[in-house]
């Protein structure tokens, strides 16, 4: 029986948050998806890609773009970047996975602050890396403990999951110049719905990364498209841990035509932000804890974990998911995502329920 | 500036092959593409992907499923082998990059038979670890010095690519059983086109584990489909190095259809067969010596590199597009993808001309 590298056959798996079949009947409120549908440009760009030639889907028989030009493009004259510093991932996941392998080797330090994406811990346990945290406080600042780490890799998710709260680009310059050779990954996966971002820093210092994702602010979850924004010579570095063709021929029109839409985008994020601030203020008024977000979802803390385990239990009873996190500084909370006006009127009527029950 | 891991700043990315802009008036015969169309089921799946819901494209703003069961079960029933063992992945190239990460860590030695696929090396380099390689002699025979191999994963193409040889069960069984305590990965992105398979090793040997790809056979290289059939054991560790959602949601639905039309598939191979039986009849009226494909490709040597090189660019220059590798033991030969009769005679007088000239 072959064996696997001893760091794989010790670690557990990533468990991403659950997906019921497509048709059931629930209010879906656990996995951060935007609740309004992508841009109509998407199902234009679309089918003009299956329309084309002269039989059903033709086009699909040829490769893909391995440079995802049409996809990098639209990133750059968006977001104001030189497409030679866009790299395009399947999925912003893909690009942390290629960074922890361009970056780390097998016992190099990687650091970041407890509890964030739990993504990033899988990924060095794959890769053989040493995983260095220090707890963020019950306010999520920053730790203190992270500046002037020698780790090859900082994370820091800005927002953060799940807590939503922002870290300024003052306080991530001033990371990233602290750090002894490593390079800081500021995870953007919610960045649209927030009141700033680290993109700057991108131009002004040679070992900031930047990722993006349409999953969440661009309601493409499923389409699985990623972005990062790094210095030059990072991004052609990149260019040599990554998939020839890791993005298809649906995936790179879709997200072309989806970046460009930028008024879409601009009309769904503010509407989720409304539903935020009506939902902070109504868990509020139900007694819960609710950190301040800057993403499309809210952390809340509850009396006790049981109170907090018990609630996830009672909404899912409902056919209302929402997320419980069992895990150290966690499990007294609940995650639950912006949802519709609506989904998030049932959501909290489910929660004053078992509130009083 | 900070650093990548020396393997990763010491290697060549990997040079896929080229891909003209859509619409480009080409002969593309570089890149084993299949000539026809994929299966009108793989439009129609699409369509009623994107169709569901009430706004276009609705679905896609929720993720896909990790699991991807919908193509792995088509891919279970199709080959016969419980969906348990049947991995997806984003490309086979994603599914080798697997391998690697699950059971090569630095400085362990992974091998194969050179020349083949060069996309092993490059994943070799970004992990870190050691290449041993035995060259292939010139009828493409398995080398003997592969047997008994200490290696943490023994790759064997089959067809093998560029030479379009095939490797017999009993050989690949033999070869499995001297491992020390290696798997063997039987890399058979060619696998439809033709005469045997290794599928059958993986119920027998517990480190056989077999890809394939629905870019050569199914007419979806532009879809990112590859699949690895593994023993339960080797199956169940790969999920702890996949990415959660390697597959997007128009991917799964779109290898599910291909899959399930066997007709579809087996009609299109059919062809390519012919097609194959008169371009080697062909080419090797016209003096080269044309090795036995049991591929989508005929590799052919010709009098020497000199004369391989010239033909590349004489046709290229013609909007031809063929296959020449300036490496060693590749250089005096061309490889061509099968296309439809017509693209094949359009080689076939070209390349004509060409030594005439």
């Amino acid at each position: 029986m072959p064996s696997f590298r001893p760091n794989v056959a010790a670690m557990a798996p990533y468990v991403p948050g659950e997906q019921p079949p497509a048709g059931a009947k629930v209010i879906k409120l656990n996995t951060n998806e935007n609740p309004y549908p992508p841009s109509p440009k998407v199902m234009e760009a679309l089918q003009a890609e299956l329309s084309a030639g002269p039989a059903p889907a033709e086009r699909l028989r040829l490769y893909s773009d391995p440079k995802a030009l049409a996809f990098r493009q639209a990133a750059a004259d968006v977001y104001g970047v030189p497409v030679e510093q866009v790299i395009a991932g399947n999925g912003s996941d893909e690009l942390l996975a290629m960074l922890m392998r361009a970056f780390a080797g097998e016992g190099d330090a990687i650091a970041y602050a407890y509890p964030t994406y739990v993504l990033y811990e899988t990924l060095a346990h794959a890769q053989g890396a040493k995983i260095v945290t220090h707890d963020y406080p019950r306010t999520f600042a920053l730790p203190e403990q992270l500046f002037g780490s020698k780790a090859k890799l900082v994370f820091v998710a800005s927002p953060n999951s799940p807590s939503g709260t922002l870290y300024s680009v003052d306080q991530l310059r001033t990371l990233a110049q602290s750090l002894s050779d490593g390079v800081l990954v500021v995870d953007e996966a919610y960045a649209e719905f927030a009141l700033s971002t680290a993109l700057p820093l991108v131009k002004e210092l040679n070992n900031v990364v930047v990722l993006r994702t349409l999953s969440k602010s661009h309601s493409l979850a499923g389409m699985r498209l990623g972005l990062m924004y790094a210095p030059q010579e990072i991004a052609a570095g990149m260019w040599k841990v990554k998939d020839s063709y890791n993005l298809d021929r649906l995936a790179i029109v879709a997200g072309a035509a989806s970046l460009r839409d930028t008024e879409w985008t601009k009309a769904n994020v503010t509407k989720v932000r409304a539903t935020r601030r009506f939902l902070t203020n109504a868990m509020g008024a139900l007694g819960l804890e609710v950190l301040p977000s800057q993403s499309n979802f809210i952390f809340a803390r509850m009396k006790d974990a049981a109170q907090a385990a018990g609630a996830y239990r009672a909404l899912k009873e409902q056919g209302i998911l929402i997320r419980y996190f069992p895990m150290r500084l966690l499990d007294d909370g609940i995650r639950v995502t912006v949802g519709t006006d609506k989904e998030c009127e049932a959501f909290l009527a489910a929660l004053g329920t078992y509130l009083k029950g």
